[in-house]
């Protein structure tokens, strides 16, 4: 029997190194030619899949997919697109059906958070109730680090790595300038709701680091960040005002922004391992018959830091959202707790530095061939 | 004859490598032990030498020192504050020649920008006025890249390393969204009028790299730097904001603010050593006699890129502010001309990561134990 052909899709938004889940993918992929035909990526997500927007990764060599592992962004295109249910939106699952159909993909590989697994769990269904075979593997990735049940999520890990070498690096610059100048420096990071990016730039205290010279730096770091997370985008403008206002200190701002989450260059080398090995364990997964399930990191122990494998099932990721545990915040809210640090701390270990070339980080470009269509254009 | 001590003081903005200056002057200074006693430091800069709160180097371990090289912000403390004329304020330089004869200090090194070189050549000037030997040399410092007669200043590469990056990874990032999400991208950079940090932004469109998939982002990235150095700060979120109001684009925006200047893990190893020979240098020409100087740095050739250091006069750097050239940018304003990317290239080349531990960059704090007090208090 002719094996199967692969579509893999990049959803939402982008981090340092979803990429590598790629590569996890393809290369793994490629070991088993025998049950895999080619991978497929959509370009731009799901809706490159929709619009029978193919990429044949199958024309990229080795040594470009191994350098996804070093670089940032979305190397096929992502794209915010949630479908709908089957029963309000026929038309978009009929129409994936017939791009699988058309193109002989018999696997599908969709890596996001919530929203995406959402997509993922009921394109899992669509194959059953419209008599076409299909086996569909989430791989997990959110800089949120929102997600249920696994432990962490892939890209989480390093922009933690960003934002507390950032916080570390920018308190050494005001510590030195506030005899005269900045009191107080304010940084804004994501993270939505959940409030795990904002907890990461505590790590930025080591207790033999920050607190000699001017103790309060970090607690008022932590005030605005407190903010940060309740008010989505802006909010680090409005606490720096409020100091300068109310506390009457001068401050600086930064907003982080796209840096923190691209920042490939300093990717935590335990996030960039797992995400490879997530996207290598959700082919495994496929080859195994395992429909509707996403491969998930499960901690084994903390000191030494020790994580392996586990599965879940997408209808249990799907929609659900992760929050920090009230016991990783101080009772002062200033602050993250000893066991907030136990967690976060394992997930920023190692470096894991791109190809430099000519002073910059030497990224890849994929060809990005498209895949000859053979279906008439789909509206979306 | 007793040595005489030497007084080292950081002035204005820190930058990721002034401490590399530092280390240079106390590493240089402990290998003529017969010619220079003890380094004191002053605390918080210059105000550190007026108010007599001096810091003593000798009780730091070499080991220390060392870690200098690899550890941003200024380690004994910087300000702003720019001595008046000698007319105008007699007082306070009586006052610093009374801290330096009561601590037998007859060398001052001064590690600054265009204001410091100002400050450093009217302190040059005094001993003799005031009848009090000593030798008086600056070291230059600035992101900002605008001190006259050097070919660049220490700092500024590191900071050019960074934004260059961020901007080539934040485009990664931008590409993978485009579709359905953010399609411009705004960083505010520093730089006040000069203009070389924005153009250094430009490094990140490598002719290999960026353009292929969707040419556009960087011409806007340009653009927004344009408006980012003729408004000092906040420009950033105004261009940002007339990119969705006139072209409707999605944007995102980063403000990077101190992180640019303060983020050693990314320092340019270039930058790292040139800054450590200007310090070590500036103690060479002390030991020469030479008063009222700064080393400076002296293009040799750009390809291999070589340099030396050379010798100017502080009258001559003081208050000047040194522009990017015209033809340094596009005819159409929008990118940097390839005579520019000649002079940026080298200044951003190599890469000296500082020692990580625990996932995170280990930055030395020093004891900075002070001197004992000789004074009565001074009031500024």
């Amino acid at each position: 029997m002719k094996p199967k052909n692969a579509l893999y899709a990049q959803s939402g938004g982008v981090t340092a190194v979803i990429n590598a889940s790629a590569a996890g993918v393809i290369e793994t992929a490629r070991k088993h030619t025998n049950r895999i035909g080619k991978v497929y990526a959509g370009r731009d997500g799901i809706i490159g899949a929709l619009t029978e927007d193919l990429i044949d990764t199958s024309r990229e060599p080795a040594s470009a997919i191994s350098r996804l592992k070093t670089t940032p962004g979305g190397a096929f295109g992502s794209c915010r697109y949630k479908l709908k249910g089957i029963d309000e939106n026929r038309a978009h699952y009929e129409r994936l059906i017939e791009v699988f159909r058309a193109h002989d993909i018999g696997y599908f590989f969709y890596n996001g958070g919530n929203d995406s697994a959402d997509t993922a769990w009921k394109i899992s269904q669509v194959g059953e109730k419209l008599g076409y075979p299909l086996i569909c593997v989430g791989i997990p990735k959110t800089v949120d680090n929102d997600l249920a049940i696994t432990d962490n999520c892939p890209g989480f890990g390093s922009v933690a790595k960003y934002v507390a070498t950032s916080i570390r690096e920018a308190s050494f610059d005001v510590a030195s300038m506030s005899k005269t100048s900045t009191r107080v420096f304010v940084m804004e990071v994501m993270g939505r709701h959940a409030g795990w990016i904002t907890a990461a730039c505590g790590l930025a205290a080591d207790p033999e680091g920050l607190r000699n010279r001017d103790g309060n730096f970090l607690s008022e770091t932590g005030l605005k960040d407190a903010f940060g997370h309740s008010q989505l985008g802006g909010a680090g403008e409005i606490v720096a005002k409020l100091v300068k206002d109310r506390l009457k200190y001068k401050y600086h701002w930064a907003l982080a922004d796209y840096l923190q989450r691209s920042a490939r260059h300093i990717a935590s080398r335990v996030d960039v391992e797992q995400s490879y090995k997530l996207g290598a364990a959700a082919v495994k997964l496929a080859l195994a018959g395992r429909n509707a399930v996403m491969p998930i990191i499960e901690r084994v122990s903390n000191t030494p830091y020790r994580w392996r494998i586990a599965v879940a099932k997408l209808a249990d990721i799907a929609n659900k959202e992760k929050m920090m545990p009230r016991d990783f915040i101080t009772e002062d809210g200033f602050h993250i707790t000893r066991k907030c640090r136990t967690y976060l701390s394992p997930l920023i270990q190692g470096e894991a530095p791109p190809p430099y070339k000519n002073g910059l980080p030497d990224y890849v470009k994929l060809k990005n061939t498209p895949v000859p269509k053979k279906l008439p254009a789909f509206r979306l």
